[in-house]
Parts: C-alpha cells; structure tokens; sequence
C-alpha cells in the first residue's frame, strides 16, 4: 500500500528544490516532519544518490536544513540530502522537562523502557520507516546512501552506519557524541530508553562498535578544539578505539572551532564532498 | 570618547569569527543588537573591506547570519560582513501589532511623527552612528564599503548607496522593495513614520532615486521569478527607472525561486563575489 505523504513547503534553492514533509510514522505512532533537498541533477531523470543527516539534542529537521549552509554543495555535487527530525513530536508523546531527555533527545534508538517504549522509536524509524518512505516518493538511488550527523546526530550516524553498512556506504559525523556508555550524554538517555542492563547499550556506543566491528570503508570524523561539550562528546574514546583497531579514519581535530552551527557550516563542503566521491564510485 | 561595546558572542566560522554585540544607541535611545563576520584575512593585519547586508521585515541581525550562507564566501573573498537590527527594540519603543509596521520594521528612514520619531532613526543609525562604532572596534577598511540587502534591507541598501554613493562604493540587492511609495510595503509605513506629504517619502523610493539620480557603478538586482510578494516589491518600476536613465545594471529575474532566505542563500555567493571585486579595486 502507498504511504501517504503531506507536502508542508517547497522552496527553490540552488536550482533544485527544499522540500517540507510530513506523514503518519507507525513506526513512532504520530505524524512526523522531515525535510528533503532534491538537487538540479534530479531533472536528467536518473535516481541520485542520498545523504542522511541527522541533528543533535533539541533540533528538528530544520535546524540543519536552515542553518548548516549544506544545499549549495549538494547542488554541485549531485546528492540528495535528508533531514529527520530527532525524536517523535506531540502532546500526547512522553517527554521530559530536561533538554537532553524525550522529545528532541531520541538518542536513535528503539526504547524499551516506559514511559517511551510506545513511541520513542529513532532507530527503526530512520533505518526502515522513513527509507520506505522517501525511496517511494522520490527518484534516489537506495544502493547509494551514506549517512553523517552532528552531535546526537553523529553518535546516530556512526552507531547506525556501523551495525548497517550493506545500507550505508559512506559514513561522516561532525561532533558526534561518542561514547555515550561513559557520559552524561549517553548513560541517563540509555537507562532511560533502554534500562540498566549496559548490555542493552553497548549497540549504541560509537566507540564500542568501532573497538567491536569497526566500518568497512574511510570514515571522516570532525570536532572542533574549542567544543564546550568536549567533556560530554568524548572524541579521544572513539579516537582510541579507531587507532587501536586501525580503521581508516580522517579525525581531524580543528582548532577555534566550537560545537555550533557556525563550525557544522564551515566544514558541510568537505562532508558532502567526501560523501559524494564515495557514493560515485559505487557500481 | 570611546562607545562602549558589548560582546554577546563569538563563534569560529570559516577560519575567521562570527560575532554578535550590543551597544547603547543614541540615535535610537536603545540597546542595538548587530552582528559582525570577520573572515580570516583579518590576521593579516590590513584593514579589511566591508559589505553591510540590511535585513527584511521581521528579522533581526541573527536571520541573515544564520540563514544566509554568506561566511564561507566573505571568508573566500576576504570581506567582513555587518549585520544590523532592521529597528528600535525593546518594552518602552513604540510598536505596533502588525509584522510589517513598529518593530522589526524600521524601514530605513528617520521618522518624523508620533510615536516613531523619537527612536525610528534606522537611516541615521545605519549611516552614521554605527558605523563610527565598528570602525573604532575592528579593524576595517572605511574607504571600501559596499552594501546590500535583502526586500526591506534591500530598499534600504538602494536608497542609502544612491543617497551616499561616496560611502557605499559597490551596490546590490535581493528582491528588494523598489516603488515603496506605490506599494503597500511602503504607503502605510512612510505615512506612520515621514507623514502624509509624499514629497517626503520620494528620498525613500529607490524606483524615484534610480530615476533622478542613479548610481555611479553597475548596480547588482537579484529577483525572484515565483516570489509571493511581486506585487508588493515591484520589481518593474525599478527596472523601468533603470532602463531610462541608461544606468548600468545587471538585473536578473530568476526562474522558480520565491522570496525565502532557501533563494537569499542560493545567490550570496554572487552578491559577496560582485562587492568584493569592486570593492577590491578602490586604490
């Protein structure tokens, strides 16, 4: 059966298109928005490739979509970009009076404690539910998607591309929150959604995976030196465990440049770039 | 004496920083709120040009440094950026409930009439007091200026540079409100704020001014071909005006895109490119 999309906008940019859409997610049991940016590419009729990008703690799709300055290059380079939201959305969806917790706080994963078992569901979500969506809906290329995001967002991307990378064939974060297990970031969220039992969490910690299973191509870490979450994000885990296993890895550690979208815009060229060129050469 | 200058904040951005800061304004008996980017050439130690951007209705300094993209091209092109307010702000500065009169909608005139007059002077505040403020704190460049702006901002930027063309030595615009006096984003504001003698408003019409007094370089207009709000911004009685006096100009009308900052961001690139080169060539 066909599943039901509502257009919310559509506004030219860079001569393609940034679309505002929502639709019914069973998967999170309310209406959820995302947005899509359609490159120029899409009107010589071949399928193109995608980049997820997920946000971090209190976005919406369209944080990333307003401020991260990433249409333009992916104009240039010819890729699709998506923009989830971070969490499920409404009255009647559990939440917390805590930033960090509930609803902008999903954490990308598939909660199994209560009060947020019913709804609070980001990992199937964005790995099944939104796919299903948008590969009906629009002309992208389901055999060329990579995936990067920022804080939140980037422990989304690093945990979900390291248990999916038959799905996702190119991987970046920028900032990304990773080591959640050892964080204030990381260990209310997981005994929140997913209980005690830290064997529950170990799936959703970037530096474990990468310690456990590490990721089959190069992967392209940011993080700006003068973070002042630095303390919660943690990169020097994720950085060991990369070294210690000898994964390809491009970290770079940029200096001045804080955990704001100023810094997520001033290195998006180089994340789409590195995505792009990936996602070309794949047959 | 020395203006006292806060700062709000300051953010890495494309190598250079992107600040925000607040000062006591005698020309609007107020605290200002405007943002300045200073790209990465500032190191140098030269003194910099610089492009002021005056915003539409309802924005601040903060939608154009978010939303825009402008930094990545400042930073490439070695030019600071200034984002200003668009009017008074605060409690006890006179309002009014609509989006497009009061606050958030100075207009960049000085008003004459109750209860504007005695703190909408955005045309002297932009012209006069805030530029001896940023010129005493960063090191820029008073003889390489440029100025644009996008609808509200862009009729400011017009009938400001075609006022003092030996100020602003480079002039563009985005979508700008060009016939205000034929336009109801104009007749109901110049009456509030200059009264209901039209003679006065014709200072204020950047349609009038191209006609009477032109601009002594080529003059950048960006429009919109979908923009929702043609019928208010008038591109045509521009162009008209334009055309008569035989005034270089290079006037693009571009297919699809609306009135959004998707479409500002989308030409900023060539704004930023078309200042800087000119500006460049001032011995």
């Amino acid at each position: 059966m066909s599943a039901v999309m509502e257009t919310k906008s559509e506004n030219a940019s860079f001569g393609g298109v940034q679309g505002v859409y929502s639709h019914a997610s069973d998967v999170c049991g309310c209406e959820m928005t995302f947005a899509v940016y359609l490159p120029p590419q899409i009107a010589e009729g071949q399928k193109i490739p995608v980049l997820w990008y997920l946000s971090g703690l209190t976005c919406t799709h369209e944080n990333a979509m307003t401020k991260a300055g990433a249409q333009g290059w992916a104009a240039e380079q010819g890729i699709a970009l998506i923009f989830p939201d971070t969490s499920p959305r409404g009255d009647r969806i559990a939440d917390d009076p805590a930033y960090d917790l509930g609803q902008g706080a999903g954490f990308y994963v598939n909660a199994t404690q209560d009060p947020w078992a019913a709804n609070y569901r980001m990992w199937d979500y964005i790995v099944h539910e939104l796919p299903e969506l948008v590969f009906e809906h629009f002309p992208l290329d389901r055999d060329r998607q990579g995936i990067t995001g920022h804080s939140m967002g980037g422990h989304g991307a690093l945990t979900i591309a390291m248990t999916h990378p038959e799905i996702y064939r190119s991987l970046s974060a920028i900032s990304p929150i990773a080591n959640p297990s050892d964080s204030d970031w990381g260990r209310k969220q997981f005994t929140a959604y997913l209980g005690e039992d830290e064997a529950t969490w170990a799936p959703h910690d970037a530096s474990i995976l990468m310690r456990d299973r590490g990721y089959p191509d190069t992967v392209l870490i940011d993080q700006g030196a003068k973070d002042q979450f630095l303390d919660l994000l943690k990169p020097e885990a994720l950085a060991e465990a990369a070294a210690s296993r000898q994964q390809p890895t491009e970290f770079r550690l940029i200096d001045g440049y804080d955990h704001s979208y100023f810094y997520v815009a001033s290195v998006i060229e180089d994340h789409i770039r590195f995505h792009a060129a990936r996602l070309r050469d794949i047959p």
